[in-house]
């Protein structure tokens, strides 16, 4: 399980005065990123090799709004790994207390530039395996 | 069952060429606005009337990517209603062939502005109910 | 000059309750790509062809708010144009009444993929006069 | 002089593979944010007060781009101040070796919830006052 920490933006919220939920699944992007960062998995890296990471499925469970200039934490941890997807599971916390705010799920799968469905290379799976080894792969 | 059109924008895209998975939960949003739009809940005057309507939860299978320019079409049906939330299932489709792009749902409830569970007032589940027992509810 | 017509976007508002600034900037663009489909200038077939055209220059004199729900009107007019660059000026308008609510502008240059300055291909240079000749270029 | 660091989203990226325009205006809104809070200025106690803070008018000019997953450094210097306005510069930098990749300025005044142009009160005022006066307001 990864962390991260972020501040919630003024652009970020909406006229009930909270969090819009659509940028809760960009919250659970910058955790999925920082995870496979710590794996040496740099997506740049993937584009540039042809390798695209389509996410299929999402789901958001929300617990409590976050506001404007709150820290948010958004953990990360890979539940389910396999050389044609990955599925994360998500938290994010008001930082300030440890309540939770959200929880969800991403699937993602791979796909060369034509859009047909690809396997990651071993290079890259083996690196997450690492990462996955590695007890919690460390905290932000 | 409603209907909507948009237009891919360009800022909607991501580097992977594709319309970024978040901005499917802004279109589920502009269909369900509409739908409600068309049983004359109107969800400023909610507002206006101390009413806020958090989304608790949403999943989203996403099944062909959208391109920049491409006209997609969204449907939002209400499946599930009571004075305490509202449950929609969304199809979003590309316009000119009537590929499926992805499908959806979301939950919300109703909050007094400070937070706590309340009830939809029954001039709104009127309102609701009038536009589901008429037949489809006409298409955009 | 050529107009689009949006609906304002529940995810568009921020907790002051109006649309956010950032967005204006983004009805720009819609107005700016439907300018050029007018000429018969497709951006995804500029992309194909390894020609970009990034921003390099944005204002916007903000008036009047826009809120929830409204129609707004943005009109689009080129008011500089060479092979080197493209300058347009915008009119954002509330549809129902007519009151003008931001006014800007943008250049654009061209580059190639490596990010170095190049021009127009004439092909597109032509279309886009072709449209400038014609007059008004025809409302939407 | 204050400046906040934040790593470029993928979803910041448009199809063009760079981030898109619009989303230097949300990192000027960090950036401003950030300069407010040292002052001890909090937008959430301004917006409870009845104050408001539209932002009047935008410049950017676009000089590089910002690529997915750089660390950005967004530096904010308050360069106009009255009651009835604040002016904002800033410049964006690409945090590894600072090269410059855009600047900007935004103009907000301050108006009450109907919208109609008030003063800053003195409070507040005086906090500002007290932070520019400090030599540079200290880094991030």
């Amino acid at each position: 399980m990864i962390a991260i920490k972020d501040r919630v933006r003024f652009v970020e919220t909406d006229l009930m005065g909270v969090v819009h939920h659509s940028n809760y699944l960009r919250w659970f992007e910058m955790a999925r990123v920082e995870y496979l960062r710590r794996a040496n998995v740099m997506l740049p890296e993937l584009i540039a090799a042809g390798i695209l990471f389509p996410i299929t499925d999402v789901q958001c469970k929300y617990i409590q709004s976050a506001y404007f200039d709150e820290i948010v934490r958004v953990e990360a941890e890979l539940v389910d790994f396999s050389r044609a997807k990955l599925c994360f599971a998500y938290r994010v916390l008001r930082d300030a207390d440890d309540v939770l705010l959200a929880e969800g799920k991403t699937q993602n799968v791979f796909t060369g530039t034509n859009g047909k469905i690809s396997r990651l290379p071993q290079l890259y799976c083996d690196r997450i395996q690492a990462l996955r080894q590695a007890k919690d792969g460390g905290l932000a």
